[in-house]
C-alpha cells in the first residue's frame, strides 16, 4: 500500500455495484438470467444501423470523425424536440442536450444541483444507477412513501424545504426500474401540484415508455410543469445501448449550466453515433420498429406472468406490468431474496434482489424479473427453476411453524 | 424566471469555455481559424473505419449493440496495455479503464481525488479542458512555476502537503496544449523524484505524444513511478476524436474506485466504438498511420514557422514546437491577445487567447496558434493577416512612446 494517493471523501460513499457483482456470477454457462436489464438482443436492427455507418461515412466522413459541438448533432437535437411532443411537451431543440447515454443525464444533473447533505427525493424503491450516480455528490436522500402507482403526493409535500432545500425528486412514471409500475394520469396531476407547493422540482427519467402493451401511458410529467421539470430519454431500449445515446430536455434557466457540465465531461457525445442513429430514424424508422419490440415484450411479459402463476408458492405477490422490461416480486414472510440468490445460481437460474433498488430501509422479501432477455420458454423454466428455490426455502419455515 | 430550481454550490464556479464562446464567432466563413485544436480531417482514416464498421456488425452485432463492462472491451485494453509498453509503462489489462475520450478521463479522476478546497497542482499555462474537467470538484488550483521543459521541480517540491494534502498535479509533458513544450528527460527524472517526496502523485495526460516530429520524446513520467502515476491516453490525435475514445491506466490501488465513478458517469464507453477502433488498429495500422500524420504536421508547422518569422513583429517570442499542434506566441509588451481577438476576426484570422490556460495570474501577451488545421498556404495567408493586426496594434503604442 503505497499511500501516496487520498481519495475524495466523496469516494468513501461509491461502492461496488450489487447488480455488476451479481452479473458476473450469473454469466456463467448455463445459469438462466432474468438479472441483467438487458433489451433483447434480437431487437437490435443491425441491417439498418449497418447502412447507416456506411451512409455517415460516404456522406459526410469529415463531420462525422472531427469534434462536434457539445449540445449534440443538430438534426437529432430537432428530431428530439419533435418526438416529445407526443408526451405533451413544448420543447425547442435548443432545450436538447444529447448526452452519453441517460445515465449521464443522471451524473450531469447531480453534478449541477446537488450539494452536499442538501436532500435528493428518491422512489421507494428506485433505479439503482440514479443512487450512483447521486452518491458521489452527497446527497441526503429522502425515500418518498410510494405505492403501486408510485410515489404518494403527501410525502412529497412532506419534503424538506428549508435550506438547504430538496435539491429535486427523480421520478421513473413509466415502468418503473425496478417494479414496472406505472403513474396514473390523476397521480401525475396530484404529483405535479404537491411539487408545485413544495418547490421541489422534478428529474424525470423515461428510458422505458415507449414500451407499453395495451395503452401508452399518460403525459409526462414535465409536460406538467416544463419549468420545473429536466427529462430523460433514451435510445438504448428503443434501438441499441450499445451506441450510448440519450438526451436531456431543459428548463431554459438550467440549460447552460448543464451543458458546461457536459463540456466538462466529455466534450460531446460520439457526433458518429449520433448521425448514424439520426439516419436510422429520421424517416419514421421507429414507428415501425417499436411495435415489434412491444409485440414480443408482451408476449415475454404473458409468459412470465403464466409461469409465476404455475411455479410461484402461495404468498408471493406481484403485479402483471402493463409496460417495460420487470417484475417485481414480493417473497412470503421470511424469505430474504438476497440470502437466496446463491441457491437460485446453484439452481441454474438469477435475479436480482430488490434490496439494491432502496436508499434506505430495503425489504429483504423483494426482488426483481427481466422478462426481456430470455425467450419465453427459457423464461417458463428460469421462473420453474426459481419456484423449485423458493418451496424449498419455505420448507424450514413451515415445519418451524407452530 | 422560476427560482424552483436551487444550483449545486459548485454550479456557481463552472463557467462557459472561452474558446468554445470563440469557436462560434471564427465559425462564420470567411474566417481562418487557427485557435481550434481540431486534427486534420485530411487525416481521418474513412476507408479503413468504414470497412471496420461492417465487419463489427457482421461479425458480432448482438454484442456490439449491447450493454457492455464498464471496464471497457477486453481485447481493446489488451492492447493499450501492450501498446504503451513502447513509453516504458509496464502494465496488465485490468488497470486499463476505456473512457469516453481522455476528458472523460480528468472528469472521474477529479471525482474521486478532489475534496473542495484541497490543492491540485497544474502547470503554467495548463490544458483549459482540464481546468473544466476539475473545477466543478472545488480544488485549490496551485499554479506550478514552469519554463520552456515545463514545470520546475523546486514548484512541485514546495507544494502544500499539510491535510488536505495537495491531490495531484496534473502535467502534459509532450508537445504540450497550449505552449508545444516537451519535458527533456532529465526534467521528469527531477519531477518526479520532486513528486515522489513531496508525497505528490501525478496526472499524466498524453494526448499528443505519437505526434513527434524528429525523436520520440523521453519515457513516460508514469513509467518512472508506476504506483505514483495515473495516465490517460487518447484515440483523438491518432484516428478519429469522433469516435470519443480514450483511456485511464490506473494503479492497482485507485482502479477499483475509478469503475466506479466510470459506472456511474455513464454506464460505459460505446461497444460499438471499441469494437471498431479494435477492428482498426489491432493488426499494426497505426504503424502506418501515425507517420503520415507526423509527416503532414511536421510540414505544417514549418510552413507556420517560416510564416511567423516572415510576418510577426519584432518583439513577438516563440519556440518550434517539436511535435503535436501548437505554436504559443508571447506578443510584445503592452499587447493583449484578448483585446485583439475582435480586430483579428475583423481581418479574417483567428487565434486563442492564452489567458484561458492559465488556473490563476494570466499571461496577456500570450495566444495559442493551431498549426494542424489549415493548409501550409492559408497557414501563411492567415499568418500574415495576424501579422498586420500586430503591426496596426504596435503603431499607436510607438506613437506614445517618448
Amino acid at each position: 500500500m503505497s499511500h501516496v494517493w487520498t481519495q475524495a471523501r466523496r469516494a468513501a460513499r461509491m461502492n461496488p455495484s450489487i447488480i455488476r457483482e451479481i452479473l458476473k456470477v450469473t454469466e456463467k454457462p448455463g445459469i438462466l438470467s432474468m438479472a441483467g436489464g438487458l433489451p433483447s438482443a434480437d431487437t437490435f436492427p443491425v441491417d439498418a444501423l449497418k447502412s447507416a455507418c456506411d451512409r455517415v461515412l460516404t456522406q459526410a466522413p469529415r463531420e462525422a470523425l472531427q469534434y462536434a459541438a457539445s449540445e449534440g448533432f443538430a438534426p437529432l437535437r430537432e428530431w428530439v424536440a419533435a418526438r416529445v411532443a407526443a408526451l405533451g411537451m413544448n420543447v425547442k431543440p435548443d432545450q436538447v442536450l444529447i448526452t452519453s447515454g441517460s445515465q449521464q443525464g443522471l451524473d450531469l444533473a447531480a453534478k449541477i444541483l446537488c450539494d452536499a447533505g442538501a436532500p435528493v427525493a428518491v422512489e421507494t424503491p428506485t433505479y439503482l444507477g440514479a443512487l450512483q450516480a447521486f452518491t458521489p455528490f452527497e446527497p441526503l436522500f429522502a425515500s418518498l412513501a410510494s405505492d403501486e402507482e408510485g410515489p404518494r403526493p403527501e410525502a412529497i409535500a412532506a419534503l424538506p424545504h428549508d435550506a438547504p432545500g430538496t435539491r429535486f425528486s427523480y421520478l421513473l412514471p413509466n415502468y418503473q426500474n425496478p417494479t414496472g409500475r406505472v403513474m396514473g394520469a390523476q397521480r401525475r396531476q396530484d404529483v405535479v401540484e404537491a411539487s408545485r407547493r413544495a418547490g421541489v422540482p422534478i428529474v424525470e427519467d423515461n428510458p422505458y415508455g415507449d414500451l407499453w402493451f395495451d395503452a401508452p401511458p399518460p403525459a409526462a410529467l414535465s409536460s406538467l410543469w416544463p419549468e420545473g421539470s429536466l427529462y430523460m430519454g433514451s435510445f438504448s431500449k428503443v434501438l441499441t445501448p450499445g451506441f450510448r445515446l440519450g438526451y436531456v430536455i431543459a428548463p431554459t434557466e438550467l440549460y447552460p449550466k448543464l451543458l458546461q457540465a457536459k463540456q466538462a465531461a466529455d466534450l460531446h457525445t460520439p457526433g458518429f453515433n449520433q448521425r448514424v442513429v439520426y439516419e436510422v430514424v429520421k424517416d419514421g424508422f421507429l414507428d415501425q420498429h417499436i411495435p415489434v419490440i412491444r409485440a414480443r415484450y408482451k408476449a415475454n411479459r404473458d409468459a412470465m406472468a403464466a409461469a409465476l402463476r404455475a411455479h410461484l408458492p402461495a404468498g408471493c405477490e406481484w403485479q402483471s406490468p402493463q409496460g417495460g422490461m420487470f417484475f417485481w416480486i414480493r417473497l412470503p414472510a421470511g424469505l430474504d431474496a438476497m440470502a437466496l440468490l446463491p441457491q437460485a445460481v446453484d439452481a441454474g437460474v438469477a435475479f436480482v434482489p430488490g434490496a439494491a433498488f432502496y436508499a434506505q430501509q430495503p425489504d429483504p422479501r423483494t426482488l426483481r424479473l427481466s422478462f426481456v432477455t430470455l425467450t419465453p420458454e427459457l423464461i417458463h423454466e428460469g421462473v420453474e427453476k426459481l419456484g423449485r428455490v423458493l418451496h424449498e426455502a419455505l420448507e424450514p419455515v413451515a415445519e418451524h411453524a407452530p
